[in-house]
C-alpha cells in the first residue's frame, strides 16, 4: 500500500476511531497512527469502559443497595474480590478492543503502530517499533491524540500508595481506606465504586462542592446521598502536601487538616496529548491550556489538519468526542451527511447513583435572566425505583413559565445515563413540559418520573397562579 | 359527608386511583368503591408489582447471567429463596398499597369498601362488608373494576398444583418443574421468571409464535433467547386436557404429546370484571367478549357512566388504563387537560428479558403497503450491554423508504421496557431515523443502540440504491 492517503488519523481512541471510519464509508483511503499495540485509546484501556466495567462489577459482587433490601448478599472476601474485579475488566477490556480492531479491519483502515510527528505539506513521519521512520502523506489529517491526568507537581506519583486516574485500575490489593481528592466525574465515579465495594473513601476538593457544573440542588442531593453510603466529604479546603511521614501516607489541607490514608487517588483533570507531535512547526495553534484549537469544522490553525476529542479540551466526553470527528471528517472532504456536533449534548457521570444532565441548570437559567419553574418526580415515589430497591434521587426538570418549554434536565439516579435522552430529545425540539404528560409510559419504568416531574411542574405553576394548593394526580 | 358526590368511581387500580385523582385535583368530591379492603386492585395485589417484583428479586437471587460473567453467584437454598422472594413481593405490595392509599387520602377522596351495584339516575348500591347497603348519587360514575384471568373450564383449577396467573403468587415451594399454558404476556413473564429461578418450565401455546402482536423476528428472537435459557418450548398445539392420572398432573395436546410437570400455570388471556355490576339495568353495552363498549371519551352507551381500564379490553396495561381514566374524567367533566389517550402507547413484557414495542412491525407496514426498510443496532455490539453481561436482544427500527420517517420501534433486551420511550417520542414527532443519528448519546449506554441500529437502516438504503455493500459506522 502507498504511504500516501486521504486521510491519516493520530490516535485510535473514539475520536480516531469514529473519525477513521467515517471517511472510509465514504470510500476515502485511511491510515491511522497509534503508539499503543491496540487500538482504543483510554476509552478503552483505562478510562470509560474499565471504569464503567468496575462499577458494574461492584455493584453485582456487593449486593450494594439490595443487601438491605433482599436481607442477603455475596459475602466478599478482598482478595478474590480484587481478582474477580479485575479479571472481569480485563475480559470486557479485551473483548472491546477486539471490537475496535475488527471496525477498523473491515473499513479497510490501515493500523500503523508508532508515535507521530507532523511534518510540513501535511506529511506524518512515524517512529515506527522497530526504530524506523515512515513518512505518510495526507490530504487530510486529524489529531486525535487524546489526554492524560493532570499530575499536580507536588503529589509524589512515585509512591506505590499514590495513584492517578490511569494508575488506580493496576490496584494491588483493595485498600481499608482511600483518599480521592478531586471531585470532578472521576473522582466523584472512583470515591462512590470504592465506597460500595466497603472502603472507607473520603473525597476532598478546593471547591465548595462536587461537580461544579452540575445543578447545584442535584449536586447536594449528590453529596447527601455519598454521605448516606458512608463516604466522608471534605469540601473547601485545597491540600497542601502529600507525603510519606515515618512510613505513613500523610496528606495535608489548608484548613490545617491531616489524613493519613492507605492510598491516595489524585484526580484533579486532564490535559491533552500534544506533547512530540510537533505543532508549532506544522503551525497548529493551541490556546494557553495547551488545547488546540479549532474552528467550527474542526480544523486547526493549519489548512487540512483538524482535530477532535480531548486534545482540543472540555467537555472531553468519548460522546461528544466521536461526534466531532465525524464531523472533522464530513467537512474536510465536503461529506453531506453530519455538518454539525449536536448542540445538547448529554453530560453523563457514571457514579453511584448515576448523575446526567443536558441543558439548563437553574442558576444558568436565572443567569439568562429567564423566568423559570421547575418539577421534581423523585425516585421514592417511582414504582420501579422502589422494585429495584435503588430509589435515591429523582428527575428534575427546568422549564420557561410563560409557555412551559423544556429548558434543562438534571437526573440523580441509577440509569440517569439512560434516561437523560429522552429529556435530551424533548429540549432538542424546543417542546413543552406537556409532551411528558400526554405521553404514556410504561407502567412500571423509571422513565415514568418524567412524568411525575411534569405534574409537579403544572402544580407549582397553579399555585403560583394564586390557586388553592393542589396535589399532583 | 353526603352520599352524593360529582364523581363515584369503582375500582381502585391503576384507571380507578388515577381517575380519582385527576377529578379531585379538580375540587370534585370522589368516592371510590372497592370491594378489597386496601386500594390498588390486582396491580398491586398480585398482577404487575407483585411480577415484577418477583423478576428482579430472582434477577438478582440467581445472580443470573452475571453468573456466567462473574464466575460467582448466591447460592440458592430453594427454601429460603422462597420465602425471600416471597417476603420481597410482600414488602413491595404493602408499600405500594400504602402509597395508593396515600394519594387517595390526601386528594380527599372517600373511600367505601362493598360491593358495587349500578342502579338508576347515576346511583350506585354498595354493599358494604358489614351487610347494609349504602346507595351513592353520582354526577359521572367510573367504572374500572378490572379483569380476572380467564379460566379454561376444562382445567381442574381446585387442584393444588393447577395455577392461574393471579394463584401463582401464593405458591407453596419452588417446583423442579412447571408446565406454562399460555404464551401472552404473562405466560411469557412467568415462563422466563422461572426459568431464570432454576426451574424447568415447558411453555405451550396453541398459536405457532410467541407473543403474536409483536414484530415477528422479535418474536422469533424471543423464542431463540428462552431456548438459550433453557426453557422447552411447544408451540403450534393447543392441549386437550389437564388430569390428575395415579396422583400425577398429566397434560395431554391435541399432537399426542403429553407432559407431566410438578406443577401447571395457566394464563390463557383475561376477562373483564363485570358481573354483578348491574350493566344491563344500567344500560352500559358490552361487545361480544363481555368487554364494556365506550366512545372516544371513554363514555359507555348510558350517559354519565364511563369505564377506563381492563374491564372495556385490550390492550389491558396499568399506563393505558391510567390515561384512559384520566381522559374520561377529563370528558365526563369538561376538564381542559387531557382529551385523548395517546395513539402510540408502547407495548411492554417484562419477561427475561424484557420485550418493548412501539408503532407498526414489519407485517403492519407491508400489510400497509407502506414501502419500507429496516436498521438493527444489536446489544450484542453495544458496550454497556457487554459490560453489564447482558447482551441478548437489539433495537430494531422500522422506517418508510422514501423519507426514512420511523414506523415502529421493536425492543428485545435489558431494559427495553425503558428505551421504548425514546423511540415513541421520535415516531409522536414523525421523524426520520435520522433524529439518532446527529443527537449525542451517552458512551456508554444501551439508548446508543438507536444510533447503531440508525446507521444500519442508512447503510440498507445505500445498498438498495445500488452502492457498494457498506460498513456502518
Amino acid at each position: 500500500m502507498s504511504d500516501s492517503f486521504d486521510l491519516v488519523v493520530v490516535g485510535s481512541g473514539p475520536a480516531g476511531e469514529k473519525g477513521a471510519a467515517q471517511a472510509a464509508y465514504y470510500n476515502k483511503t485511511v491510515a491511522i497512527v497509534e503508539q499503543s499495540p491496540t487500538p482504543g485509546g483510554i476509552a478503552v484501556s483505562s478510562a470509560g469502559i474499565p471504569t464503567k466495567t468496575l462499577r458494574e462489577t461492584v455493584l453485582y459482587m456487593s449486593g450494594f443497595r439490595k443487601r438491605e433490601v433482599y436481607g442477603l448478599s455475596l459475602k466478599l472476601d478482598p482478595r478474590i474480590a480484587l481478582e474477580h474485579l479485575m479479571t472481569r475488566k480485563s475480559e470486557v477490556v479485551a473483548l472491546m478492543t477486539k471490537a475496535v480492531e475488527r471496525n477498523l479491519t473491515r473499513h479497510g483502515i490501515k493500523m500503523i503502530q508508532g508515535r507521530a510527528r507532523l511534518g510540513a505539506n501535511r506529511t506524518v513521519h512515524v517512529s515506527l517499533i522497530d526504530g524506523k521512520e515512515q513518512t505518510l502523506e495526507a490530504k487530510v489529517i486529524l489529531l486525535a491524540t487524546g489526554s492524560h491526568p493532570f499530575l499536580p507537581p507536588e503529589v509524589p506519583f512515585d509512591d506505590p500508595d499514590v495513584y492517578d486516574a490511569a494508575e488506580i485500575l493496576q490496584l494491588d490489593r483493595i485498600p481499608g481506606s482511600l483518599l480521592v481528592v478531586g471531585a470532578g466525574s472521576v473522582g466523584c465515579e472512583y470515591a462512590s465504586i470504592f465506597t460500595a465495594l466497603g472502603v472507607q473513601v473520603t473525597l476532598v476538593d478546593a471547591t465548595t462542592r462536587l461537580l461544579p457544573f452540575l445543578d447545584m440542588e442535584i449536586s447536594q442531593l449528590q453529596a447527601e446521598v455519598f454521605n448516606g453510603m458512608g463516604m466522608r466529604l471534605t469540601l473547601g479546603s485545597p491540600f497542601t502536601s502529600v507525603r510519606r511521614v515515618e512510613g505513613k501516607l500523610e496528606v495535608r489541607f489548608a484548613d490545617g487538616n491531616v489524613l493519613l490514608p492507605e492510598k491516595v487517588l489524585v484526580a484533579t483533570g486532564r490535559a491533552g496529548n500534544t506533547e512530540g507531535l510537533g505543532l508549532e512547526e506544522a503551525g497548529v495553534a493551541v490556546n494557553d491550556k495547551g488545547d488546540i484549537l479549532v474552528n467550527d469544522g474542526f480544523e486547526t490553525s493549519a489548512p487540512g489538519i483538524y482535530a477532535a476529542g480531548d486534545v482540543i479540551g472540555p467537555p472531553r466526553l468519548a460522546s461528544v468526542s466521536m461526534e466531532q470527528a465525524r464531523v472533522a471528517v464530513c467537512h474536510a472532504f465536503g461529506i453531506q451527511f453530519k455538518d454539525r456536533v449536536d448542540t445538547l449534548a448529554p453530560y453523563c457521570i457514571y457514579s453511584i447513583p448515576e448523575v446526567a444532565m443536558v441543558g439548563m441548570t437553574e442558576d444558568q437559567a436565572k443567569a439568562a435572566g429567564v423566568e423559570y419553574e421547575i418539577g421534581r418526580g423523585p425516585f421514592s415515589a417511582n414504582t420501579q425505583a422502589r422494585i429495584s430497591g435503588f430509589q435515591d434521587g429523582m428527575i428534575k426538570l427546568v422549564f420557561r413559565r410563560a409557555d412551559r418549554v423544556l429548558l434543562g434536565v438534571h437526573i440523580l439516579g441509577e440509569m440517569a445515563c439512560e434516561l437523560i435522552h429522552l429529556g435530551q430529545l424533548v429540549l432538542h425540539h424546543g417542546e413543552p413540559i406537556d409532551r411528558f404528560i400526554h405521553a404514556t409510559f410504561a407502567v412500571p419504568s423509571r422513565s415514568e418520573a418524567y412524568k411525575y416531574a411534569a405534574y409537579d411542574g403544572l402544580m407549582r405553576l397553579d399555585r403560583r397562579a394564586g390557586g388553592a394548593p393542589k396535589l399532583s394526580v
